[in-house]
């Protein structure tokens, strides 16, 4: 990183939301970070401006072929005070990494770390402190070329944009009805499933509904191959206890390597826990199920860290977890990692780094 | 259809590039068509408008998760000056098929349909007239909704866009090399591979570049549960003529359903040519070429309307198809649909539509 970030300071600050009102992902902070790319000169001219509208040619590449990648992580207000980032480099790496496959120029990974932390310090006072609230953090890159032919972008912007947050959980983790769903499908080895695509979310919307109107809240993916192994839940990757072990799908090529699922298969395996990371059949799932053994299900990701699984429907195969009861597992993880965001608990991992 | 379509007229006009310059994509209009949607209002607003940027906030769902599709077609000017439009009804019906799969409200097609031709109307100067030459149309829709939740947007904007492009083939038509993709995968049953929607050709992008850095022009996508059956090539269909009978691949929920496609169709049973839509094996075709059966092959769409296929390799096995030239059924049916969009031949199908 030899490049030195501008700071354009925003002439009117906007009203903080209050926490009760914040939800997720509806308002955002005064300032965002920018970079451009230009095939001539790389990416280029670092700086933190104003939160405003882009202005893009309707030819731009990012509407019409998709060339768009992001990530999201969480800044964390501790009781003291300060603010705490959750393992950001690995997504500034899962960054590059997609956009390897996407065909976007590579950033500097140090620069954008960098970006980040200096963006954060700007707007500290935006990161709530109501128990359970974060400020969201949404990195993201878009292909800006007004040219309508297909192939990959002579030019890019990537931002980060922050956005305050309300807690996942309103008091006491709540469990989640799932659809395995059989038709539809998000992703196959091959394809672009296992990177942060703006596409993968698009086609995932109509399985969604689906689940909802049949009155789940999320559907578990199987894969696109034969429809039998497990894959992910909604945007979350998903974890079984079965008989006092752990499960879950190995990245085989169309499931996303989350953060959260890697830092639940360290706390697992420090804890003493046997983690098998697998190719799992459903039919398997209800076996377990059917013999007593499937002890719990959840799921995990940035946004509920842990959602546990009360409930899976595979073929009109109702399966209940745990009796639809946050299981022993789940709530320890899910105070072992918060408590460590947080800044309630030592951080042995090193999975923390301060905003100065 | 029972809304009037606005017109807004640009203070200042462009100016027009000599047709040597088009290219594609490249250059735009001074009008586009425009329409918003709001969950409250529905479709509304339809208006003619200076061709200008788009100004979106930054977090605009498009720009995260990929809510946005597309159509192409072309229109088409006659030696007697007229401009002439290739069976635009069915480009908007497979924009609604499109919308239905990517969860956005569906568009009045008789309003679309009135606002294309009423904008080729105004910008009908904008039409070129050298050999080969035409002004390409593309309608799209994008998700506006500033938000970073993951569901269907609540608000759209479609747009029509037009650019004046030059001849696909300088002269006469020249074969193409094909690459056979075995790793890399497109679509698959339950995914969004038969619809025109972005995230599909940010998908094919790498393998694209792979083709590219091997030395071929485009890529052959085999079926993504198998790698066995035959897809599509590029972003066209594809034919095969084996003992004097056409094979192309059945539409099978991965496959777009091109409209060249369906009119290569049409016209070859028309000369009472037997066209099989089947599940084609890719080590089939490579038995016909070693038999000496694989007489042509060609891909279908809107851009080269036919592209004969020179050399297919699978495996290392390089087919030379056809001794590298362009065959009898590729220039016939390459002739007789350009005819028919140029106003050269009579259109029995009734196929196109006169710009008023």
């Amino acid at each position: 990183m030899n490049q030195v970030i501008e700071l354009i300071q925003a002439d009117v600050k906007k009203p903080k939301p209050k926490a009760s009102e914040l939800g997720f992902g509806k308002y955002f902070t005064d300032h965002m970070f920018v970079l451009d790319y230009e095939k001539e000169k790389g990416w280029h001219s670092p700086r933190i401006a104003p939160y405003q509208p882009l202005t893009l040619d309707p030819s731009a590449l990012v509407f019409h072929y998709g060339q768009s990648v992001f990530e999201g992580l969480k800044a964390y207000r501790t009781e003291d005070g300060r603010v705490l980032l959750f393992r950001p480099e690995k997504n500034v790496q899962r960054l590059n990494n997609t956009c390897k496959r996407m065909c976007i120029p590579p950033l500097d990974e140090e620069l954008v770390l960098e970006g980040l932390q200096q963006l954060i310090e700007i707007e500290k006072d935006w990161v709530p402190d109501q128990e359970g609230t974060s400020l969201y953090i949404r990195p993201f890159i878009i292909a800006t070329e007004p040219y309508l032919g297909v192939r990959p972008s002579n030019s890019y912007k990537f931002l980060i944009i922050l956005s305050p947050v309300g807690a996942y959980y309103a008091g006491q983790l709540s469990p989640v009805k799932i659809y395995v769903e059989n038709d539809y499908v998000r992703a196959i080895k091959g394809g672009v499933g296992h990177v942060k695509t703006s596409g993968n979310y698009a086609a995932s919307l109509l399985a969604q509904k689906k689940a909802e109107e049949l009155g789940y809240d999320q559907v578990l993916w199987l894969d696109g191959r034969e429809r039998k192994y497990v894959e992910e839940v909604g945007s979350m990757n998903i974890f079984f206890k079965i008989n006092g072990e752990v499960f879950t799908p190995k990245l085989n090529g169309s499931i996303l390597s989350g953060i959260t699922r890697d830092s639940v298969i360290e706390l697992l395996k420090d804890w003493g826990v046997t983690v098998r990371e697998e190719r799992i059949a459903i039919e398997d799932i209800y076996t377990a199920y059917t013999k007593g053994e499937l002890e719990e299900v959840f799921g995990t990701g940035t946004a509920a860290v842990i959602s546990p699984v009360g409930e899976l429907n595979w073929n009109n195969h109702k399966m209940i977890v745990n009796n639809f009861e946050t299981g022993e597992f789940s709530l320890k993880l899910y105070h072992a990692i918060t408590n460590i965001q947080y800044g309630k608990a030592h951080d042995k991992f090193g999975w923390t780094v301060e905003i100065k």
